[in-house]
């Protein structure tokens, strides 16, 4: 069934196959009067854009949105934003070698026996491509939320078995790895092109955070901040686990050491990620997601034709020696959507709440 | 906003407070002709149930479910099932001491921001007696998935430093921790006891698997199978993350460590936790889900109060010092539910195809 | 499908059956900080209740309505409020002659069709009994509109043949058929005796008024407020019919006639029923129902059993000549549940708009 | 809040204004396998095109549909189709004399206020070209409809105050009026000229039926197959009401004349419409809807400036002196994708049921 959209209020609806005519996407519900152009829009999609760095896949995707509505005279208007990007790199290609096969780690033998049938085309549906959309939509997100004071960052931080060290904000746009430390920029440069060589790939843990929340968005019980921003994150590609502030530290920190103390002059610690019960907390917003290693790769693997029969797969052509370098942006977008839905959904029923608690002041550390 | 709802197809509403007059959910949407009694339901509940050992709360809640509505002669009719659950020991408690102060790692101060006010009896809305209506639907979930041949199971993976090194089935049901280790259980008491005497907690790692699910269910892009249930198992009280198979294990894997390899015999690994691309594979459903210490402890911490002035807080009362134990049954409540949604999901998009092909026997290890 | 619930952001869901154990609601979304009693519901539900005159059904359903969640210190929390009300009339009865056969105008056939076998007692959810817990969620929504200005308020226009020439909102109370021409109450007490005698029933229309509704409530293009309302309405059992505004009258009137016109004093009619492209115009809204004649009646009619067979059917027992009579509170309460919803809809998006359009005011006329 | 989408399983969401860049859709849930062309779109946008006859508007919009993704070697895939009509007559307008004034019977007033400024250009999304959308994404539901055997045909059942009195499906498409009439063919020719002659216009009324319906779909108690067929037909621009089955008539019938008895031979008649209890009974599905009169004409009208000033208003321009005429595939559109979307809930849940109730024919009266 129908699966294609997310958020309540803030609703990204998408369509488009990798090798299709084009990707698109409808925003609805987007508060009217923000300054809007294809340019805020383009400068987030650029970040995810495929041949940037020799890192990355070499394909080359200009992803140049056009807003077909709900802008007028510079400003959302209230209606449904309708975004396009033409796929350009739609080459003819050879697909004899997958499209009877089911590549291991993909989605061609689970998209197969959903419909009966599948396109074949770099994955169809199934491909990183559709994250294209998402970006998207998540940059008008971050700039009507950048308005109310919300910011949001991601990094990259663990790449395979290299794990960041030192921090800094101002080195992660620096690198092609979105990689907070830059002493480890060479050793993953290194790791990379080993990768390649030997035909293999490595997966990755990205970081999200979101500032400048007021406390009370996210409800209660199902729809918490939390369990939607978790949903969010893994709906992307190759994400096979969610983490919101700690997570699975948790299972071994004792209660005193967990428990976020509270002072008149704020939260001493930040465990809980920014949420306590499902809504936030004031704090930062933070999650950790885990993506695994990319499943196209030049090392042979077994697997499975049509007619059931064994075969092997060999998947040519220009992948991400790990996809969880370029997905940064996504999950940044995604954390976007979700705050954003959130930020409406609260005002919604409680635009008329004067608040009798007092307001504590987050925590320095995040 | 309206957020106390689960499911586009077989949807779980539930309402009540920790300390009201009730508690109780409306199913809607669960297919007719399904034998049910109160008894099904009242099994699964008596799992989750506290005061059942030492090890747990020594809170009497009977939690006797009555069944309202939508069961005519013993089975379902298709109409929605109302199901309530009557407070009955809602003893009149001394609450001076958390009405107007904010109990570190609870819900307190994001309710109170969110709504203005709070029930702060007993938690109210965000007290985890709240799940006990989720075990309830989920009971009639599993009962539909059992027809279907589809079982949900779930263990005790860790309880603070203590992983499970054997695993047997039998054994989770024949102690109190839900530990399929059955040289772990002395060790596991013993923490417990040495927890409750230094009035302290610890966090646990609880995992759930459901086998027998047919390829196919799960939705692109956003509503991925996986992308619900971690929705679905994130809105649990107290978990803080969520794996899917191999989940954080992916960072460090490599591609051809990580990829499920296939068969005409089967899947050779289930490191996917038997989705690829968001859809069920046919393999074994995996999943993992990190709880955090109960934050109801006696130690003193600090906190502010309504006015914002520091003060201490003691929480007295009957705790559990891991909730994590009792948040089995809820797991496998919360899977059956997003699983039973996926297969009617499926379903209504689906019924007509006649899939091409081959049905890969899943991997023995799950 | 899960198909009991209206409403995104106030959001109710029933169940129950006529002859069942209790009906009940969930209301998620409101408000927290409204005061609310259970007698702020049972007094509209005193309104709907059976057996208040001769002119209805003498059914004994007292109705009695109990808030379980929700409210605290007799003020919603925002967290959903679960509302009860048990069945004290279930007296064992004899239903051999309708449990095997189809009660023409009844849902019994489709019922049966659709989950292969019925729950035959009353008609089972079919019933006309399942509106009781549709005034009660109405209720709370009358409550919240009523602090932000908003009232609704409806009639019976016409009762069978019997149209009302005279308005005076001061009647509409007075007499059983909430009918504002005092003149006509005599003719319409002569009606329903007459039907009654010769075993038969009449067919009714009711409109119902909302004043106070800011304009900007609606969405487009399929959520209009009008389209919801007529979504809304026409879910009420044996409504067939559903006009805003002028309605059909539309059909013969010239563009001259039909379009407002706008002055500075205000708008010079109200034909379009106080919406234009959807959204509330600022105007009273304007809708008009229509009812079709009881289905059971003392009259034999002709219908088949369930083994295709033809058979005679007479309905015995307690039943309403004219469903329309007790109509209008449970109008009014879908009115204001779909006002409520839009009411908050609207804010969620457009909070921060500072409109620069005059605020023209509403007709007099209405 | 975002309120472009319709439908819950097949879930239709538009984007568009009458003068921007294009207009689009995403048709989301559609069954997989499902043979689809441009073609196959593009004969039912062709049906409603304006400047097909001198009887509608003028204006020049060659409504090319283009398939953007979701489908593959000419069936659906399952996946998201998306829909663009580049719009190509935007001629560079003067809008002056629209931009700071209210057009009364137009959505101008209330998009100023709902989000303090509206796109002024041709109406903006509250125009009817936002319409094609809807006959696209119904022209899918119509080919899979017509799978399962059941067909919607609509006509012109009244222009102004002119009736029909015979009926010939076959004239249907003969004329530019829909009407199945051809007798009142020249009349309503005459009545067109006059009323473009005297700058005016006119409502009409609409009848839309749908034949091979299986019994059982749609949802108790709020998702009704009439009501949600209320709420998609009175979202169409201009339409004031709806009636199912015999609508308002049924105010003044008795029960014994409402009522459709049923025989072993089929039901002996269809005041119903073809749906009893919210759910269908295999019958005919009907319903009327009424259109008003186009708001857009040269009479000067009264109205009020941004500053509140007193205006005259005068639409120039290439408007249909009747919307109505034009309304036909739009209705047919509406109720296919209802019937689409209960066709599929419908089976979600009942796909097991064997139900044991007699299939009675439909009567042949419809």
């Amino acid at each position: 069934m129908a699966g294609n959209s997310i958020g309540q209020l803030f609703k990204v609806t998408t369509f488009g196959e990798s090798h299709g005519i084009a990707l698109g996407c409808i925003v609805d519900g987007c508060p009217p009067g923000l300054p809007l152009t294809e340019e805020d829009i383009q400068k987030d999609l650029d970040l995810r854009k495929p041949g940037t760095s020799k890192y990355t896949t070499q394909r080359r995707e200009p992803d140049q949105v056009k807003i077909l509505s709900g802008v007028f005279e510079g400003k959302t208007t209230g209606t449904p934003i309708g975004l396009l990007i033409e796929n350009v790199d739609q080459r003819s290609k050879d697909y004899s070698n997958i499209m009877d096969r089911f590549r291991p780690g993909h989605a061609d033998y689970t998209y197969a026996h959903k419909y009966g049938f599948r396109d074949y085309r770099g994955g169809g549906r199934s491909s990183a491509r559709e994250t294209a959309m998402r970006v998207a939509a998540g940059a008008i997100a971050r700039k009507f939320l950048a308005t109310q004071g919300i910011a949001i960052k991601g990094y990259l931080s663990q790449l395979g078995p290299i794990k960041i060290e030192q921090f800094d904000w101002e080195q992660v746009r620096q690198n092609p790895f979105f990689c907070p430390d830059a002493d480890k920029v060479a050793e993953m440069e290194q790791l990379i092109d080993d990768l390649r060589r030997e035909g293999n790939s490595i997966g990755a843990r990205i970081s999200v955070r979101a500032s400048g929340i007021q406390p009370g968005l996210g409800e209660p019980v199902f729809d918490r901040l939390d369990a939607d921003l978790a949903h969010s994150l893994l709906s992307i590609n190759a994400v096979k686990g969610v983490e919101i502030g700690d997570g699975f530290a948790c299972v071994e920190q004792k209660g005193t050491e967990h428990r976020d103390e509270i002072t008149p002059e704020g939260f001493l610690s930040n465990h809980g990620g920014g949420v306590l019960g499902g809504i936030s907390s004031g704090q930062e917003l933070i999650a950790h997601i885990a993506l695994k290693p990319t499943s196209s790769m030049t090392t042979p693997g077994r697997s499975v034709n049509l007619e059931g029969e064994p075969v092997e797969i060999v998947t040519k052509g220009r992948h991400d020696p790990c996809v969880g370098i370029r997905a940064v942006p996504i999950a940044e977008a995604m954390m976007a959507i979700t705050v954003m839905d959130h930020f409406m959904r609260h005002r919604a029923q409680n635009a008329d709440v004067v608040s009798h608690a007092p307001l504590i002041a987050p925590s320095v550390s995040g």
